[in-house]
């Protein structure tokens, strides 16, 4: 770290006052500012995470009501999953098939917020693993280090979709620091402040994950929307959340999207 | 962008009613809520605002009283940017004499916040450019594209820091996406949404200048805390503000740097 206190070049501010103890009598100022300031910082935060917390309280049954309607949805998580452009990037062909089980997602804020967030990944019974839930941690205290932890998956025999023949299944995808597969990610604790697939799960999917489900068939199926339907109203469509029946012209894909499922009842 | 529709796996979930007409009425429960959610997320984003609006209008007088404080003290801003370990590492030598001439920065966050936010750099009269403010905006309203927009500098002939010459004097930096200079980055409107730089200056030195000015001389000076001074207490007590006096043993550089500079009263 470079100092720059030896530079004397005086020819500017010459009217300043540069006597040592105008100096330090002006730090002093500064420092007494700035412990003002960082106080009302504090006290900003403080308000926010209420104003998070009370939010959360009124989410809460909502999101509750939420699953009930996602649970009658076949496939419905592994389809937002898949669906998702980052998400999708790191999931392997296993994967995907694996994750036709898990019908539940849940992310958990810590009461005080800023301490950290739970994920938790619920399954049925299915070939992989015998857990029926999978949860990663993060605990992000401002005064400890920050740590994560997952569940420890009990794989079943030759299902170990972190063993490198899983893996290697998709080709073309990076190594190094960018995870290669969602079991690696889940099973990855290195760096908790900044996991982008987690903040992907938490501040995207999560939030709105019906948009992702809702996946547009680009002109495919229905024809309508060829010409005009460009990618910047379907994404001022998505963020809008005015998805079913606005207008007949634009009825998105959930029509589609049943259509294709296979009729099992 | 892969699709899951066609992966008729249906040996699990049998329970569930895959009746077209049932997938489509939880589809219409889950959209319903899911509207209920975004608009408290929408009243939550609202309340956050007015939170952080009543804070700026408690900091304003704050920050301006920390400006008369900070005038007071030579070569203030160039010191904090120096210090700073990712800001310095942008600067070439040409720009630190530069920025000798920086009297004041500030910190706007338009009215609602969410919108943008401008720099303004406030520069005495100075060999390299006319201007005595240079400003650039971040204007991140939702609806429109973000874009960002900064002052035309009037270089004075031969003092143009953005030419070669200036810009190749430090050997060993990287070229590419990354920000080569100040003005390089000050020039640059490329990417408003995630620039590193005005995170940098808004969200780390505004907030607290002081602990950059402030870098402690480790065991140079005063051959105090050579040993129990670790990097975490350094970095504790930065970030507790208490910078001034606590105790004896760890006056910090106030000293230090006062002595260091020329008395030129």
């Amino acid at each position: 770290m470079r100092k720059v206190g030896d530079t004397s070049n005086s020819e500017d501010g010459n009217e300043r006052n540069h006597n040592d103890e105008e100096i330090q009598k002006a730090l002093e100022e500064v420092d007494s500012c700035q412990n003002e300031i960082d106080a009302l910082n504090e006290q900003a935060s403080d308000e926010i995470i209420k104003v998070e917390q009370k939010y959360n309280l009124l989410r809460n049954p909502l999101y509750h009501k939420r699953d009930e309607g996602l649970n009658k949805i076949p496939h419905f998580w592994v389809t937002a999953f898949v669906n998702h452009p980052d998400l999708s990037t790191i999931l392997s062909d296993s994967e995907e098939d694996c994750l036709h089980h898990l019908s539940k997602v849940e992310v958990q804020e810590y009461e005080d917020i800023k301490s950290g967030y739970k994920l938790s990944f619920f399954f049925d019974e299915n070939p992989y693993f015998e857990n029926r839930v999978l949860t990663k941690e993060y605990h992000l205290e401002s005064l400890e280090e920050p740590t994560c932890k997952s569940t420890a998956i009990k794989w079943k025999e030759g299902f170990d979709l972190t063993t490198p023949k899983h893996i290697a299944s998709k080709p073309g995808q990076k190594r190094g620091r960018e995870h290669k597969s969602f079991f690696s990610w889940f099973n990855d604790h290195s760096d908790p402040l900044s996991d982008d697939i987690a903040e992907i799960i938490k501040d995207d999917i999560y939030i709105n994950p019906l948009q992702y489900f809702l996946v547009p068939d680009v002109g495919v199926d229905n024809g309508v929307d060829d010409e005009e339907g460009s990618d910047q109203e379907d994404e001022n469509e998505e963020q809008s959340g005015g998805i079913i029946g606005d207008t007949d012209e634009d009825t998105h894909d959930i029509q589609n999207t049943v259509s294709e499922e296979p009729a099992n009842a």
